[in-house]
This record gives C-alpha cells, sequence and structure tokens, in this order.
C-alpha cells in the first residue's frame, strides 16, 4: 500500500487551503457535503489524523469516525426526511476509493430512490450550502 | 423505525438455532461468512448487543464492531489476495438492509473485478468452510 500523501484534496481541505461545505468538527473528525452527491444530504466523515484507509487508521481513531457518522446518520435523517441511510467506505481503488484520506460516506436514502452513480453530478453551491447549514443545525441543536 | 425483532436470522446465529461459517467473536462482536457472498471472504460483522441497525445501536457497540471489521479487512486482504477493500453497512430497506440486525460488510476486493449483485450466489459449503478456516487462522494467528 502506498503512504499517505498530503497533498489529496481532504487534507487541503483540513488545513484550510481549499473550502468546503462543513458540518460537523471535534478535536479528532471533521464533516462536510461532497460536492457531487449522489444523493441530497451526502455526507463525508473524516479523520482529523493523517491515515489513507482502513490498513493504516488507528483503531480509535476509525471508532470515532463511525461514531460522529452514527451521529451524523441520525441528525440527517431527520433533516431530509430520509427513510433510511447508506454507510460506505472504501479502500485502495480496488475497493473503490478516489482520494486517498480515510473517509465515510453518510447517505440518506428515500424508499425507492436510488443512489446517483458516483461523481456524475455537481451539485449547485447555494444548494449545499442550504444543505450544509441545515444540517449543522441540527447537530447543535 | 420498527423495533429490533429477535426472530431475525442473526440473532439465530448468535443464539446458535442457525449454524454459520464462523471467522471470529469476542465478548461483544461476531463474524462470520456471507453465505451468499458479493466476492471471497465477504464477511459480516455483528454486535451481540440486539441492535436493529445504525439508529438503535450504543456508539461503544458501533465503535467496537467497526474495529473489529478492520481487523478482519486486514487479515482478509492477506488471506484473499485483496487489492483493497469495500465496508458497506445498511439501515433500513431505503438503506439497503434486508436482516435487521446490524451488520458491516466487509468485502475484499481485486483489481478490476466487481462484486457480484447481492443475494444472487450462493456458495459451496465446502469453500465457505474452507475460507472460514483460513480466515480465523489468520485472525488467530
Amino acid at each position: 500500500m502506498a503512504s499517505y500523501d498530503t497533498s489529496n484534496v481532504f487534507a487541503k481541505i483540513l488545513r484550510g487551503e481549499l473550502p468546503c461545505h462543513k458540518v460537523y468538527e471535534d478535536e479528532r473528525a471533521f464533516a462536510f457535503l461532497d460536492i457531487m452527491p449522489r444523493c441530497p444530504g451526502h455526507t463525508l466523515v473524516i479523520p482529523k489524523a493523517a491515515a489513507r484507509n482502513i490498513y493504516d487508521i488507528a483503531p480509535e481513531d476509525l471508532a470515532h469516525v463511525h461514531v460522529v457518522a452514527q451521529t451524523i446518520a441520525k441528525a440527517a435523517t431527520a433533516v431530509f426526511k430520509a427513510d433510511g441511510v447508506t454507510i460506505q467506505q472504501f479502500n485502495e481503488p480496488a475497493g473503490g476509493q478516489v482520494v486517498f484520506h480515510l473517509h465515510v460516506h453518510v447517505l440518506p436514502r428515500k424508499d425507492g430512490v436510488p443512489l446517483k452513480p458516483a461523481a456524475t453530478f455537481k451539485e449547485d453551491t447555494a444548494v449545499l450550502a442550504d444543505h450544509a447549514a441545515k444540517l449543522s443545525a441540527a447537530l447543535k441543536g
């Protein structure tokens, strides 16, 4: 497995070098909206620690990221009036990974509505800002 | 959301009322092979606690299940000579859930090999027994 590359886009987001639609942050985790959402509310939860994926992340960081994902899943279900949620986490290109900083996908789902294919639809910035504000407020409330 | 139904098949496996190809067990988690694998080594990790899905599981149980999934992902990558791993966890029918006891899918992946569609292929019992033995041994080693 390749080592961690500090030039990946999520590392740049963590360093504030790239903008994002943030929904949550604590000492060890950070969450923001996917700009190419597969469904409304598609959120990515990442560790602040440098971790490429499941093969090198510290177990306590992985655990924390998933606990944060659970909190976001519940809030997103309320905000987006979802009927369920799909959690995905991809590791290495064979496993579906495209950005090499570990991330958990939180996908609020509605009955009968399939996910859009990955990376096919770029959401409008105003819509993302609105969704991030609502989700962030629900997480604080 | 519906409440936990103790008659689900994974609850029966936990109670020993149905057989399974076990690969791992500790005080709070249990793991076994999917009998309709989407790829060789397709493993399910479940909490021993009664939890329907991400909406009702205790955060510490969810965290532990994912830490166990990480350990299994690493062992399965070695055993099945995988190039990566895909982690999935489905919640409610809209989210892809079919059995209503929380479970994390650990899917060892090879470059260029897509997952089989879910629930389309029933693996031979002898193959499952062989895979479970190898994975269980790797987890102990």
